[in-house]
């Protein structure tokens, strides 16, 4: 049997019960939730499962596949932890289904998880103390601080560009009830809110969360004996530049490199041509209010130093062009590291079957998921699916 | 095209120019070196890479593709970073070769590589603290030194069947220009070493080493265009069991289950039926000496119990029934952890291509790498290579 990455379909999806601060629980009751639901979803057994790959960012102890064995009790089996900054969970997925179309397995799974809101130092602050020397004293909130500058100067963004994000994605988000804030903010609150690296204030940064999700994989003929609504995948992309990015004497702070190639491998691999009429909604990496503005103009949704004028003109809500981070987003859903690139697949996944929890893109029949990694963004996964296999 | 494992090449190998302390070279410095010979001797240029696996398993900083990219300058393509304890190099090198079968990729590179010698609490030490805290107390000496205690037991094994271990793996590693130690030991010197965790003394542990390791993969059709010995693979074995291994109330201490089940996987993948007779040589994971005898009955080359015989008796020297680590392994070749798995590809690559640096087994054609990792041995992989592509 021929097979390539157009051959392979999501068949389950699935989270923990909920993204936050979950003082409660360990990583293995995070990735138990997931896993399971994603199971039960899929309508397998856990046995099934013939391989896994598993997103974690931050190292708890040392790290392998048995972080995935251990709360699934699925032994014996070949799983891989793969570790590519914020982008894992992404990373994961798209090792699954390379694996799958390799015909080397039928039915697999990726999942990705992050327990960090009481690491102590093995959490932010140890994130913060290497990337510190990594990065020179560059802080996330800084590197992006200095696009919004760059972004101000060329194209004239404002302030207010930056809290129309936050305002779309609290909306979104207050409507779902897994996501980390329920609650909308209004402009005002945006804008007054303690500032953390200037012009970013409380308001236009992610939260750090704890949560999981997870995916089952396999082909569209397999899917279809399981059900109709399955979701096939279009696209594949990801990209790795330096991590000396923000030292990069080229870069200008205006577009991101590994977003725009990944993004060009994914439109040519999906056969996507124009993606503001072909694709209904994107889940896209706002760290901060800035990147998403700066995701929506590197994934071609519009030209370069319009994409604030773009959410501003209501072109990115749920009703809009293209609906940008129907779940909330980073910003409102919230940010488990290693989960995130699985959570967005879940949420795309969901909206594609008419079964979104919070916000529905109505006739959402293509959805793209974009994952940023690194500080400076140093890996970038764009992943197209489509709830239509006859979709070029 | 349809496409799957078996159709898989190797096409070029590289390693550090050395393994072992090098307090002068980074992780930057030995992952150059690695790749670059690799990429030499496939006879390619850096940019015919579309994706890369890189294996490393003690954080530096944060790590990601990145790590690879740099080092390489190979930019603007998905590089996967792959931990799974001291199994992650093997594991790069079996996802390496998942995408190339998938048909997304044609040339893709995987690599390992460690810097752990002066890493201070981010080396060994932070390993320590973790992995006590996740063992509960258990060391990897003391965990190896119960199996031995049980060995004895069972079967009668001696610390003189030890050492016979480390006097082969010291004879082997003494004629291989790039091993940690050069030089041979007596069986008189290993059993008067002092000791570490009764009975395995210090010559019964292998070292820990700084050192890099690449592998460019590609498919058959492909390699065939750029040298006629390339080497195909036959299988891929991967399994993980749990990190409570040393207290499942069912593991003896006799069989390792991770191993016996990825090799169950591999034969089954490469057709093998009677891997005494069927293969040539074996890199095998003797991360102690007493850790090499077990894994030779747990690859079906003895029966259980026989593994100090089978060695006292020379049945696995570089001439007898199966050459075990004819590079010196793990115990005198050294373990940089996250190089070691493409460190044994490199190995038994050049052994089936007639071109060892060391002892070269004569007329091999089939050779097998197998790789373990995590304390009490989580996870294993098992890979096994043919100079024949004929061959079943």
């Amino acid at each position: 049997m021929s097979l390539s990455i157009h051959d392979i379909a999501i068949l389950g999806v699935g989270t923990s019960k909920k993204f936050g601060e979950q003082f409660d629980k360990g990583v293995d009751d995070l990735l138990f939730e997931a896993g399971f639901e994603a199971i039960d979803d899929a309508g397998i057994k856990p046995e099934q499962i013939e391989a896994g790959w598993v997103g974690i960012a931050y190292p708890f102890t040392g790290l392998s596949g048995a972080a995935m064995a251990d709360p699934l009790k699925i032994y014996d089996i070949p799983i891989t932890h793969v570790e590519n900054y914020c982008c894992s969970g992404m990373d994961a997925f798209r090792n699954a289904c390379l694996a799958v179309a390799s015909g080397m397995y039928d039915m697999v799974m990726a999942c990705g998880v992050e327990k960090i809101t009481d690491q102590g130092g093995r959490g932010l602050p140890g994130l913060n103390v290497g990337h510190t020397v990594l990065m020179r004293g560059i802080t996330a909130p800084s590197a992006f601080g200095l696009a919004f500058a760059r972004h101000n100067r060329e194209f004239g963004l404002t302030k207010e560009d930056l809290a129309h994000v936050a305002v779309k994605n609290h909306y979104n988000g207050a409507a779902h009830p897994r996501a980390h804030f329920r609650r909308e903010v209004t402009l005002e609150q945006v804008m007054k809110a303690p500032i953390i690296s200037g012009p970013l204030g409380l308001l236009d940064c992610c939260p750090i969360s704890d949560g999981a999700a997870a995916v089952v994989v396999t082909r569209k003929d397999i899917a279809k004996k399981y059900r109709d609504d399955f979701v096939m995948v279009r696209a594949l992309g990801l990209s790795v530049y330096t991590n000396q990015l923000p030292f990069d004497p080229e870069f200008d702070y205006l577009a991101w490199r590994p977003t725009v190639k990944a993004a060009e491998m994914a439109y040519q691999q999906a056969g996507i041509e124009n993606p503001l009429q072909e694709i209904d909604l994107a889940e896209c990496h706002d760290c901060f209010t800035i990147t998403e503005i700066l995701n929506i103009e590197d994934l071609g949704f519009c030209k370069k130093g319009e994409g604030g004028k773009f959410v501003r003109e209501g072109r990115a809500n749920i009703d809009g062009d293209v609906a940008i981070n129907p779940s909330g987003g980073l910003k409102c859903f919230g940010h488990p590291i290693g989960a995130t690139g699985c959570r967005m697949i879940w949420e795309v996944t969901r909206q594609l079957q008419g079964r979104a929890e919070g916000r529905q893109r109505e006739g959402a029949k293509i959805g793209l998921a974009h994952n940023l990694g690194g500080l400076g963004g140093v890996v970038c996964g764009v992943t197209i699916l489509s709830s239509d296999d006859k979709h070029k």
